[in-house]
């Protein structure tokens, strides 16, 4: 494990300042002392990235989607290595980490067919029309280019799906952006392992230098710095709302202002309707349940609003759910600090106006750094005149919401603020009942679930993981599934070009085979 | 000629301050005292416009069609009125007007064209997977959705094309986003004869109220408001980038941050390359004379920067073209302060280190707010050593820049701001010798255009309309062709969900017909 800052794949001691790793369900700290970045490391990868982007933009696109799948490969090849430290790291099961890896290689592996296919650049072609009065029309043909220079900050909830070779960095890849890492302080070790396999990939597909940088820090002076380079032309974020506004603001305040693409938590509302509460409440409290207090309630997806009309069908459910997050174990959250504030702020709800306790998991007395699971109830009225309520808890929390009636339900809908998912309980007998309440949810979120858990982000082509302000800085674009890519391009427009010095995709003839859509019609 | 504020298509008197237009040919005020609307009108019409949303988002895509078309009909109905009513109050001659009417239904007609055809929504779909492991994969659908009501600040330099039933107001009615309209205080005339078509076509198709209405003021308290408005949810703008960047920063500071789409000026570079110089010096300046003279020079598309390498074809090509701007008559420009502001910069730049005129157009002396073409010319190093002269300078005006060698030239387009368009004039022998400089073209600007004038933007799918910052305040989108609906919309993922209770556009068996993406492969 290499525990220097990788600025275009130069290994380099920087300076003394380092840090070391903790293991959050010690508190030990772990071997390995890793370098912090000095802003010359930022002036050097973001100098050797745009001169990379010149170069890397024109590779023919079977070597781009060879180089994502030979860093899936080179993933794959750290073994348990990788996971032993990941789990060391983050406190995360073994088990759900070998998961997270599946998808990290799956979502590399995603991009090279996406980018070795074609045709998600969006050719589009006009002819020239020579004959045409009173000017005649020139002959003018679009399609998208990558930006530049692209930032990813490293997740602390996701060490390898949202991190160094995750989600961000491989659809920028994808796209043709050089990537500089601003590694997550909570899992350097999981991150210097991810970057050599990156590092592998760049060697031996020959790209050029500065395709890939990664730089360590446990503070924020390289991560402004990086935000603020002239050089950097996007920056992509998953975190808290603090902190990707911070990074938000920066972007804006540059002489070249840039897009920061920041996921910044939700609550995930989720409707439950009469009369599926009434059939089938014990199997919905099942459900949520392990819905709420998965990997330590630590997903952006995670329903932390639960939202009812008073019936005894709900009662029984409240009743349930507090049965069912009694069996579930405390689990050891990723950082001391995310769970000092976990703990603090699950305790302080419940000294909320109408906020009481439902009920409480158990603790895992043998580990540090404990999640207790907890859920709790507030009448809508209570909920609606508390801004409060509607921040996120980021943990095993979730807390339900009585409504007298479907107005004041709707009213509770009304009051929220945009979401990544709003998600709908329901049996088929509710669906006429409450056609415009479940219209309207799409005015809120980004995906709408029906009888599905927010949680579990399937990578696929129809994702859309992005939701209206605060979810995301946003919500017109996605950071899972193939539409990811879409972040890190802009089109350009050539005019009456040679054709010859035309993009491949744009050249007659089609010699790429992509989709475009020529003359207003789709061909192939 | 209406001149009452309709909001939500009822004309209401709002108060005593009104204000008239002027014909900047005479500079004498026109007929027609315009009431400026109050802060209740902003928010009366955005009441309205968000009930609007609410209903106009679901109209089946057929009506909606016929709306656009409908509105293209009765700005055609208003006939000769509003030709003479546009000339009056910009002072363009009537063959222009006449084709930006024709531009104008153009768009409205292309855009009707796209809603009905469908497939703009970008509908996927990806089945579900009941029997994968370890969890089943739920059915999942994915379309554009439009976002709210819309903002719409009317320009001054195409009263019809980017005003009342312009681009952006049909881009956004396509889209599915109710429409309020900020008149430009330079043709309220002409604004209020659109929005009276407007508004037949909204009554003839029986549509919500509030999907269109329209605002006077001839200061900022109203834009102002408009954009801060809780229930605005995207701008649109066209004008300097002092106003551009006002607004961006309005949207900015509002609880909810919202898009402002803001156009603010290019200075469109163009490379003059040597052997094309030497072979057709006259015809390009003669070529490249009524670019930059064209509407008086009043196009964000002017050809404000010319760049040529010394050569014995520059000099001849430079005195063709000060022969060649000695010809054209100076022209009436929009208002009295855009003249004046003209006068002033132009003049400035000749003062400005090194910069030295080529040759001036004459004046009529006959008409008022006259703009006097004007070519100067300034040497690279100068050029490079000063930040003002990379300033637009809206009107007839253009400054060609000389360098010493292609290394300097490259340093001059280095060192330029991001831009609409880029050209370069070259012949066949020129290309091979300047790949690289050909290949950058695309790091600067949305559009680049080869042996054409930057000036007449086509309405077609392949335009890009959008460049780099501080050209739009967001390049990744387009103010003209079809691609600029996309700037009202974001995408929705729909999961499990009722089948029946699925848009159109999204459900089983394609009723609609169109383009969808279908577990991976497009399909009709």
């Amino acid at each position: 494990m290499e525990t220097m800052n990788l600025a275009a794949y130069q290994y380099k001691q920087v300076g003394n300042k380092t840090f070391k790793a903790i293991d959050p369900s010690s508190g030990k700290e772990l071997p390995g002392e890793f370098q912090i970045a000095s802003l010359a490391d930022v002036d050097k990868a973001l100098d050797l990235a745009e001169k990379a982007a010149d170069r890397y933009r024109y590779i023919d696109k079977k070597t781009k989607a060879d180089f994502l799948r030979s860093i899936a490969d080179e993933i794959n090849a750290l073994g348990d290595e990788l996971i032993e430290r990941a789990m060391a790291e983050s406190g995360l099961p073994q088990a759900r980490l070998q998961g997270e890896r599946g998808r990290t290689t799956g979502q590399l592996n995603m991009f090279a067919d996406l980018v070795e296919e074609g045709s998600w650049v969006e050719a589009v072609i006009d002819s020239a029309l020579p004959e045409r009065k009173p000017a005649p029309r020139p002959d003018i043909r679009k399609m998208l280019i990558p930006v530049g220079p692209a930032v990813v900050f490293g997740a602390s909830n996701f060490p390898l799906a949202f991190s160094v070779a995750g989600g961000d960095t491989a659809s920028a890849l994808a796209a043709g952006c050089p990537v500089v890492v601003k590694a997550h302080p909570a899992h350097p070790g999981t991150s210097a392992l991810v970057a050599s396999a990156i590092k592998k990939a760049v060697e031996k597909h020959n790209l050029p230098e500065g395709v890939f940088s990664i730089l360590y820090d446990d503070g924020y002076t390289i991560g402004e710095a990086l935000v603020k380079h002239p050089k950097t032309k996007i920056v992509t974020f998953t975190g808290s709302y603090k902190g990707g506004m911070a990074l938000v603001k920066l972007a804006q305040q540059r002489e070249e202002p840039i897009p920061v693409f920041a996921e910044m938590g939700s609550i995930n509302p989720v409707i439950l309707l009469p009369d599926a509460l009434e059939t089938r409440y014990a199997e919905i409290a099942e459900h949520y349940t392990a819905s709420i207090t998965l990997g330590a309630g630590q997903f952006c997806t995670n329903p932390g609003l639960l939202i009812g009309i008073k019936s005894d069908g709900l009662n029984k459910f409240k009743l349930a759910l507090g049965e069912a997050i009694t069996k579930i174990n405390s689990a050891t959250m990723l950082t001391p600090g995310i769970c000092k504030y976990y703990s603090n702020l699950s305790e302080a709800m419940l000294k909320e106006q109408g906020v009481s306790i439902i009920n409480k998991g158990t603790v895992n007395g043998d580990k540090a750094n404990q999640a207790q699971p907890l859920v709790a109830e507030v009448s809508a009225s209570d909920f609606l005149a508390n801004p409060k309520l509607k921040e996120e808890v980021f943990g095993p929390y979730s807390l339900l919401v009585i409504a007298d009636d479907e107005t004041q339900l709707q009213q509770v809908l009304k009051a929220l603020h945009g979401q990544l998912t709003a998600s709908i309980v329901a049996d088929e007998t509710d669906l006429p009942k409450h056609k415009a309440l479940i219209q309207n949810l799409t005015k809120i979120a980004g995906r709408v679930i029906m009888n599905n858990v927010p949680t579990g982000v399937e990578v696929v082509p129809s994702m859309q993981h992005g939701g209206p302000f605060p979810a995301t800085s946003d919500g017109r674009f996605t950071s899972v599934g193939t539409g990811a890519i879409k972040r890190f391009v802009r089109p350009v427009s050539w005019q009456n070009w040679a054709k010859d010095l035309l993009p491949d995709e744009l050249k007659d003839g089609n010699p790429l085979g992509i989709w475009r859509l020529v003359d207003n019609k789709w061909s192939k």
